[in-house]
């Protein structure tokens, strides 16, 4: 390393003095959003005599002085899962877009644990926050409401709808699988369901029963497992077929629970789709090369991410704008994992 | 939203004054590194004070007070790319052990939009960087020297390993898949390798070649992808069966670029693995599930999140340390992709 310091002693004045003009203008030219103010000429001076004398924009004294941290904490159940990753991916580009930087938190754990990472990340002076871990109630949207920090919930929303939320459209979902099924003549169909203290587990289980319902079958056919995981899908689904044995058909709450569905059938000798059809939802990265390719409900992760950071930003520029929740609208993906009945 | 104000009043000379002692005490209760200096009968007095004047501890100004701010940045690639994903994880479980928050970019672009990132991160004064993003000679790096950040390198490494690294055994492992495939009788073996500028495709690379001509075979037959995604690795298996045709396996440089080589074969009419083998690298999640589950080696990418983040810290508590470069072992994972040769 060489001895160059680590704070430069570059500064506005130092730009302007060396320019020749005031201080105000250096730092209007340095500023993204007062850049338009002046001339593209003097712009491209003030530039090159920042770069010149290495001078770097001090963002924390900024957000002294104007009181915004430029700084949204996103908070996730799980960080490397690729539903979740796609959500941050959105998230990204569009804070990227704004000169907005993001603090990551993960929180698998308890809801005590995630009070206490939105506690960092307000004692951070975030200016929003994107959470993606919301249950119906919540305690931790409940602190944020308090702090009056806004907040946006993406994926999962409250009951109550609290607070701005950009959702899947998991009740129609549901029901364009189960119609799916039902179309290809199966009339045993069994869900798996996802927990039901998060919005996601509770509408696609209410849209199974609605669609099961207004097909004139069964809908009371359900395990909700207690957890988004292989291994939850893998248990409901042994549960399933030893209560309904003569089960043709699951619809189950995520990929991830369909993953685990299909690890049991595989280990129990039931194929798939020639006895028993699955779908999942969500479209996960890579779950169109699983065998059988999964027939799924696609979920716009990527796109809800972006709309969830607009809504935030949205919500710090008028922190007294009602809530609002965006539902996305998702779309059937029929692949090999279902089949006709009896065919 | 009720009418408590955004900033309590709560200070630690309140919590000092109604506990009747030292403000100093309160502030060593407060900081977790300072708290076994006094009896937890107080910290837990504390506490519960702070809980009940609603105290919250302004981590920005502590960082202003100690120099320190906590903050570390984590730049990747590509945030939706599950093996990055998964290194993140590791890195936020170190790092939140240690009362550490991450600021968290993707950079999918050219180098000069990473600059651009590292520029915002230092501007939040970020106490050191992880880059996930490096370049065999990378213009970021030298920046980060410049600027005295502590900078730790993970996944891919520098030629002259400036700073300090986490890697995977590249060399060892793409020798592991070679041999792999020479024992299954394979003599005309082509590599898809990754791009070049990064130490992943360069290693995994010399490693195909030394491992090929060990065995006595012919290790010219490569082709270099541009970059490491499934529609560069189709385009690179296109050229290998162009220009070799007796090709019998291909040892692709990661799982993507071996997916993509599994989709042109898949259009070609070319079965995986009666006609060809195929293996990857990284053992990406659900890879397993592909058909055919592909052979693939093992990067215990969570484990070198977490020594990455480790490293980090010790580089912030002892700048003027020696860069070490940290070699993760790597193990190979045999599948359905690979098949005797003529069997």
């Amino acid at each position: 390393m060489d001895d160059t310091p680590r704070r430069k002693a570059a500064t506005l004045q130092t730009l302007a003095d060396a320019l020749g003009v005031h201080r105000s203008t250096v730092a209007r030219a340095l500023n993204p959003e007062e850049r338009h103010r002046i001339t593209p000429e003097l712009v491209q001076r003030v530039m090159e005599e920042a770069e010149r004398q290495g001078y770097r924009r001090d963002i924390i004294a900024a957000s002294l002085r104007t009181g915004k941290s430029r700084l949204v904490g996103v908070v996730l159940p799980d960080l490397a899962n690729p539903v979740f990753s796609t959500i941050l991916d959105g998230v990204s580009v569009t804070l990227t877009g704004h000169s907005y930087s993001m603090l990551v938190a993960g929180s698998g754990g308890p809801s005590d644990k995630q009070s206490e990472i939105v506690d960092t990340l307000v004692g951070r002076r975030v200016d929003g926050l994107i959470l993606a871990t919301a249950m119906r109630d919540d305690p931790t949207v409940s602190c944020c409401m308090r702090l009056k920090v806004p907040t946006v919930l993406v994926n999962r929303a409250e009951d109550k709808m609290r607070v701005p939320s950009v959702v899947p459209a998991d009740h129609i979902g549901m029901g364009l699988a189960v119609d799916y099924l039902a179309g290809l003549g199966h009339r045993r169909i069994s869900h798996i369901g996802g927990p039901e203290e998060v919005s996601t587990g509770c509408l696609r289980r209410q849209g199974f029963q609605d669609a099961m319902t207004a097909a004139g079958l069964d809908g009371s056919r359900i395990i909700s497992a207690k957890s988004y995981d292989r291994e939850a899908g893998a248990a409901a689904a042994r549960q399933i077929f030893a209560r309904w044995p003569d089960t043709t058909a699951i619809a189950a709450g995520n990929d991830l629970l369909a993953l685990g569905a299909l690890d049991y059938m595989r280990a129990a000798g039931i194929d798939c789709p020639k006895q028993v059809s699955l779908t999942g939802f969500n479209d996960m990265p890579f779950i169109d090369l699983v065998d059988p390719a999964l027939s799924t409900v696609r979920v716009p992760q990527f796109d809800m991410g972006k709309a969830a950071a607009e809504m935030l930003l949205a919500a710090i520029a008028d922190p007294d704008s009602a809530p609002q929740v965006q539902r996305h609208p998702v779309t059937l993906i029929t692949r090999q994992s279902c089949a006709r009945v009896g065919v």
